[in-house]
């Protein structure tokens, strides 16, 4: 039988990962990447999209016709029908892009768009940690946490495609405040820029942490209000350094996080849960003590009996998934 | 066509209700009804499951053999292959019962053991307010608070029959301790549990209520520092009557279900949630302020789209859905 490919791309909020994958096997025959860069606008997005992509597959030296379809994984809220990202607070605030049209004329190609961490889920699922895993709880820990569910070998997105939301778990009420306006939420205790914010703040008030000194070689100004961000590769490092102030605020997203995922084994029972993400990747600790707290803090019968998991695709999870995702005439 | 019926029990903390049902309406022929009583031991519960299922056959005045199966809904934790209650707290701690084994042999006929709640689940999805609806949760809130899951129209439990556990979500992290030994959960702050504790903790403290007088006319000593209950009924009169420290309480209780719903849409995406049970019968303001709470909190789309209503069933869903669990020798 011939082999099948697809081009997979990840739109991120930083990078835009493109990829040429064997949808039989998950292997990824060749990459290309730029910056997301949102400040010119839509259509300036669009032209770095179609670059992208064509870079990805002049890359994979494949003969033409091999490539027959293209997944687009969104940082956003999509539209699969329309193929357009609805709203985006993750790429700059842009909104109503129209991705499948402007990818698809450019390419010739069908396109199907679908949400990044569906996206990623469905990578783990077909060829990574969550292989043959028939219920399956994905959670990504980033710039945001996001998550989603698997029921019955699919993607189990619900009647608005919002299922597996765990990042909005209400998980401390009347807690701190969320990018998404609501309170308590996992995600304004455990994502990157939660951790990010209580570092910031514990800097500027004096608190003696080796973070200062590797943020100033990176050049970023522990003092700006806004904007500042703390890479999961710097936290990692700090965490290697047994820095203080940075291992309190890591067991402190790691005691959350746990919470949360105590919250979902509790509800939805699943098999088995793959934790990925920028920060999962950076950070092994964060997984171990999450996980331990989880099965924990979860009702023993299921707690006993999920298996808590490190994402097998790490970064490349979002392009396979956007491949395989592209592949579906009938949607995911 | 023959009419099919079916027998279920509800087995539940308090009472024991078992009734005649047809399978094909979901109409209720006739019941009859026991206190649980546990303290005599296994042996005497079983005796006195037998009486309760014989009274309510003889009541329906069916002829021999119109009742075809038994199924029996248990508040606790069973194994449905070998039709044994496990473990319960709520039945005084008695465990191992072998109910299947017992009634099926008094009866001669196939008796089937399901959790109450699910049980409960399926009856408002066959005949109650889940009907017809392919994706829904159910909350019941009584001396606990439970939940089942429904995907693809079918009860959802998962590999543990556990899914749908949304009492035991932590809402509120290192908050109150739970009566499974958890912290934080739901069922801390929004059951009659939880919220008799409060009550009599603040009656305790000398602060003036109604319901001291109500439950003295009740016999109930408000200092007893164990064991005192108050019955839903007596909350929906101090309710009625606008006592201040009940619908302080109240309001308490119906936040966090709120916080614990809002959380379950944005990890599930239900179509739609039914709230049932004993204090969301006797007191529906409950039901009012929590789904005003959980669709401000959930995330806009899936909190928007939710409908949220109260069970069609009422006391029946438990006799109704373990009717209809009895009746399918395929399992749940």
């Amino acid at each position: 039988m011939a082999k099948r490919y697809g081009l997979g791309i990840d739109l991120g909020g930083t990078k835009i990962l493109a990829g040429v994958i064997d949808l039989d096997s998950g292997e990824v025959l060749a990459t290309a990447k730029k910056r997301t860069r949102t400040k010119q606008g839509v259509e300036d997005l669009l032209d770095r999209l179609g670059d992208v992509a064509e870079e990805a597959l002049a890359a994979a030296k494949l003969h033409g016709g091999a490539v027959a379809s293209v997944g687009v994984a969104a940082a956003g809220q999509v539209d699969p029908q329309r193929g357009v990202v609805l709203a985006a607070p993750n790429l700059g605030g842009l909104a109503n892009i129209p991705i499948g049209e402007s990818l698809g004329a450019r390419l010739g190609l069908p396109v199907r768009l679908g949400n990044d961490v569906q996206g990623a889920a469905l990578g783990e699922l077909m060829f990574g940690a969550g292989r043959g895993v028939d219920r399956l709880l994905c959670v990504f820990v980033g710039t945001g946490v996001g998550g989603a569910l698997i029921g019955n070998g699919a993607l189990d997105s619900g009647p608005n495609a919002t299922a597996g939301e765990i990042g909005h778990l209400i998980v401390h009420a009347d807690g701190r405040y969320c990018g998404c306006g609501g309170r308590g939420h996992l995600e304004a205790y455990a994502s990157r820029t939660a951790m990010t914010k209580r570092l910031l703040e514990e800097l500027r008030r004096g608190r003696p942490s080796l973070l200062r000194d590797l943020l100033r070689e990176e050049g970023v100004d522990e003092n700006a209000s806004e904007g500042a961000t703390i890479r999961s590769g710097l936290l990692a490092r700090a965490i290697e350094e047994q820095d203080g102030l940075t291992l309190e605020v890591l067991h402190e997203a790691a005691r959350y996080l746990g919470y949360g995922l105590a919250s979902a084994i509790n509800l939805y029972d699943p098999r088995r849960i793959v934790l990925g993400g920028g920060v999962i990747e950076a950070v092994p600790l964060l997984a171990e003590l999450a996980g331990r707290i989880a099965k924990r803090e979860a009702l023993p019968v299921p707690g006993q009996a999920v298996e808590i998991v490190v994402s097998k695709l790490g970064d490349d999870a979002g392009i396979v998934g956007a491949a395989i995702l592209g592949s579906r005439a009938d949607g995911v």
